[in-house]
């Protein structure tokens, strides 16, 4: 199944999201890149790319605002693993919620890619 | 300065986009009206309609997903009170930091509807 990687400023943000989503989709595999290493407010490409390292398959980045969306971009150019990793620019609640719905369908990345790009375009 | 309440299914993720918010836009109030009484996800017309006695100026409600939106509806059909509020159908974070940005401008509820309406239509 698609994983989600959630790349917001707040760590609490973001749990509270992957909480939203396990209720909603609760097979959904959810991993988190949010905050900076002390829980302050921010983002960080090593951050994100070290998430990355926990994916078990194809892995979708959704990021909230602002900076987010360069860091991500970062932290998959600097990624060396196997998986196949997809950033898609969408709102970061609302599209990770379709996401999470898709991938528990056992959507493929493309499919979840195209779901979210034909919702958000 | 208009104030914001940030309806979501998720404490969590609502004490979050507020923090995220007060570094971006400092003086813009933010109220929130997340989860049920318990802690639990979910929304509740009457904790939203509770949050809008808080205001101290005109309110903009901004919601997450599903029944969110349907139980703001309700919550500005129960208020009685003076304040004028408005929602608008945006995504939930991404609209949020426009329009601190915006209150924190001083932008009239107007005008940030505006605002947001020209971001997300």
């Amino acid at each position: 199944m698609v994983n989600l990687i959630l790349v917001s400023h707040s760590e609490k943000l973001a749990t509270g999201l992957k909480e939203l989503l396990a209720e909603m989709a609760p097979d959904t595999p959810i991993l988190l890149a949010a905050g900076l290493e002390d829980g302050s407010i921010g983002t960080d490409a090593s951050r994100i790319e070290a998430s990355f390292d926990q994916l078990n398959d194809d892995g979708l980045v959704l990021t909230d605002i602002g900076s987010a969306t360069m860091n991500a971009e970062l932290a998959l150019e600097l990624y060396s693993g196997d998986r196949t990793i997809q950033f898609v620019e969408s709102p970061l609640v609302e599209g990770a919620f379709l996401a999470a719905v898709l991938s528990g369908q056992s959507k493929s990345l493309t499919e979840v890619v195209d779901g979210l790009k034909k919702e958000f375009a």
